[in-house]
């Protein structure tokens, strides 16, 4: 593994431990590299919406969280600007969606992220985009 | 009040008390009318994320659920298709959020609404943009 | 009027003559005032796309030259960021559309603008919301 | 090249020679599959926006023409439901631009579809994300 995988790895651990919706949510990390992340939440009974099926809102949650990993995984604090999120199909109570992040673009401070939201039978429930922007400072201090 | 907006209203409590982000996330309803919400959440610790702002997923879950009711306040059974969501500034622990969102234009099953969430302070922290499509069904069956 | 408006209006004339799209796409300023623009374009044969509908890149276009003018009301160069655009029903060969694009937010170097575009008959053909950032300079030099 | 490439590249070049924008913008396919388009665009004065760079709408314009031929290719007539586009660096007078489309997920009559705008020097001009929804019926009638 390379030095900047290993750090971003190390930020993404740290952004799960610091922010209070990672507890929450119960977030798993399974993979976090340079301009990369993949994670993991369980859809529970206080995630659904009144349809009965995973709330919008947590769906673009669990996207925006590996958003976050990814494009503040080169050590400068970067926040989110704007997002688009496709709904493609319901997630239900119990199921395990993973989202997946790649960087697509990345000039001065501003960054694209593309994301994709699947549940545990492989089917794409829904696709993101994000951009970003670096507002400086490091996101692990001593690094 | 209109017997449109009547309807409207207990549509909105309807959904309120059947999601289970309803009261995780203590949703209050101030206004709901035909194609109208406006609703309030207070940002808690366990909302936060890893820069110790408002979790960009939780302004966006406000908007959104004041979308769900506004788009499903026909009685006609209404999902999200796609969503955007523009940041501009951070919401802070304590804070009470406001998201209202209005219907922009409805063309046959498809919609669109537009909604803002704003602080205490009455600062824009997020502004919406979402298309819903009908699916079909009643909301309230009984209606 | 306001000198503000005033101004605007000036903005809106000068990027519409300089710009090789105003004239290339027939461009008609209505209305233009701080935070606010109103334009109209007709579809021409070279504007429909392979199902004989108006191309969505041009409804995209007359919104976003909307939002241009809209954005840079207020003598500060500004460019967009991000915009996204859902789109209700075709426009025809002939039709009249009208963008109507208004200000929603603006914080610090951000801002958000809604736009409608509307045919002759008043439907609804597409909403769009960009988001801008101001780059400093003045568009009217001697102002 | 399989048949369903072999189909996907007679239908973009049959929507190419149906619609007017393709010889208005001088649209060339580099390559059309199933799924996906890449094409490209010469950006020329009378594309200019009045910062003199490619007006935003015509970067839009081109990812959204690579949309159609990509979400097209199956032979069911498809439209643009919802797009997104993230705006990076500027495009100048005389750069040839290339917009490349990549299927992302295909549920039931819903397709999100991917698009980079890229100039000659390999820089990234734009990223766009498009939700499209197939309306029945052949766009190629006699395959």
């Amino acid at each position: 593994m390379s030095a900047a995988d290993e750090l971003a790895r190390k930020i993404a651990d740290h952004l799960r431990i610091g922010e209070g919706t990672g507890a929450a949510w119960n977030i798993e990390i399974e993979e976090a590299r340079e301009g990369y992340a993949r994670i993991a939440m369980v859809v529970r009974a206080d995630m659904l919406n009144g349809h009965r099926t995973c709330h919008g809102g947590m769906i673009f949650s669990l996207a925006d969280t590996a958003f976050a990993y990814a494009c503040n995984s080169r050590n400068v604090e970067t926040v989110a600007q704007n997002a688009t999120i496709a709904f493609l199909a319901p997630g239900r109570e119990g199921d395990r969606l993973v989202a997946e992040c790649r960087e697509q673009a990345l000039t001065g401070r501003s960054g694209v992220y593309a994301a994709t939201v699947t549940n545990q039978k492989g089917e794409k429930i829904a696709v993101f985009q994000g951009l970003s922007r670096s507002i400086g400072g490091a996101v692990l201090k001593g690094d």
